[in-house]
């Protein structure tokens, strides 16, 4: 009952959220430097000008039915996913940096296409800001929340956070938080469980034996190369068909 | 004729160079750290992750005989030219920083597919490193000649160099150095007739009337929001079809 009121109390905070933003994200035709949302505006004061520049370009890039939606932070970012599942509808919405509240406040160019299925990678960012597993599963299932009342239709895929490693680089933003990702993953499932969206464990198989991302798999600890993308390109494979 | 002996003399430089590269680049399918070039590695050196990650996918994803590549720099690794141009042939070949001999040294995995098409795009990390516009325009024929020589089929597009506009933010390495860009063009339009490939001079739509990036299509001086991405898609889309 308490979950119900939860998702009740977030779908409303939601709407009325994505009811500003359908305002604020209205786009110049001649060319325009708005930032799409508040937070983009705060990332641009912020000088992450990176952000604001990918979100001015995912403004202007259409979504249809048929399109399968890679959302995230620089992991996913990072890969050229229609190329590496071979379908031309899978879409790159991933920005370095993002927190699970900047995929949030970026749905809208996204949920006005009404897309097939939605792929979300987001946490780590988070993490290394301080925020607590708890934060990161209650943002995640707003997101979710969020998506399921814009576009019912849409098939929503929850993947686990990625595992770092602190021994390959040092991130100082993220010492000591490995057990946070841990937790955050044992909450993100119970979202999906209890939203009715499909989980995809990932953690086990980019984790050493210490709960390390496998040091093969990156050149800093945290970003993933080459033949890291091709295996979670196989995890997920099944479920872009 | 003394044309012709610089461009015997780059072929065989390029023929040995890409010989070499042929050992280098070889991947490890059971994942590797494994840098792909001595540029790769150099980077990796100093500290570039992000160019030796992106390397090493590249060095993953098949090119096929009708793939359409945009090479690039940072400029071109921003966009999702498979969107803009609304074909899944569409392959992105950019990496943020990238210099003309980078592009020259990852060409291996491009080439080994002939594609269909190739667009360049690439100079203003040269010119923020000092390098003369009349080097940028000799290392970018060295490129085209290497793409001839490896791939007689792929139809090459020389597309200018952009402006930048230190008004909007100051680049230090860029200050004062507009008119290398001016002349660099000038040599790249020469390089373009020269061996026979199609010119795209996108330079006019990018720069107002001071020859700066057009402050609207900015948020750092240098770098392109989305409505930029369109104008650049409306340019070349003539030449995608």
């Amino acid at each position: 009952m308490k979950h119900h009121l939860i998702i009740v109390a977030c779908l409303l905070v939601a709407l009325a959220s994505c009811a500003q933003s359908k305002e604020a994200t209205s786009t110049d035709a001649a060319g325009t430097k708005a930032p799409a949302s508040a937070i983009v505006e705060n990332r641009q004061a912020n000088g992450d000008v990176y952000y604001a520049r990918r979100a001015t370009l995912f403004d202007l890039l259409p979504v249809g039915e048929s399109d399968i939606i890679m959302l995230g932070n620089s992991l996913t970012d990072g890969a050229e996913w229609n190329e590496l599942l071979d379908n031309p509808n899978v879409k790159n919405r991933g920005i370095v940096g993002d927190i699970v509240q900047g995929l949030y406040e970026r749905m809208k160019p996204i949920l006005v296409g009404q897309p097939a299925k939605v792929f979300i990678m987001s946490g780590v960012n988070d993490v290394s800001h301080g925020v607590t597993a708890d934060s990161i599963a209650r943002a995640t299932e707003k997101l979710i929340v969020l998506i399921k009342a814009y576009s019912p239709r849409t098939k929503i895929y929850l993947q686990s956070m990625l595992p770092f490693n602190n021994q390959v680089r040092e991130w100082k933003l993220l010492v000591g938080r490995e057990q946070v990702v841990v937790d955050a993953n044992r909450l993100l499932e119970q979202v999906a469980r209890r939203q009715e969206v499909t989980w995809i464990n990932l953690y086990p198989l980019f984790a050493d034996e210490q709960g390390r991302l496998r040091a093969e798999y990156t050149n800093d600890g945290l970003h993933l190369l080459g033949p890291a993308y091709l295996v979670w390109r196989d995890a997920i494979k099944p479920y872009v068909k």
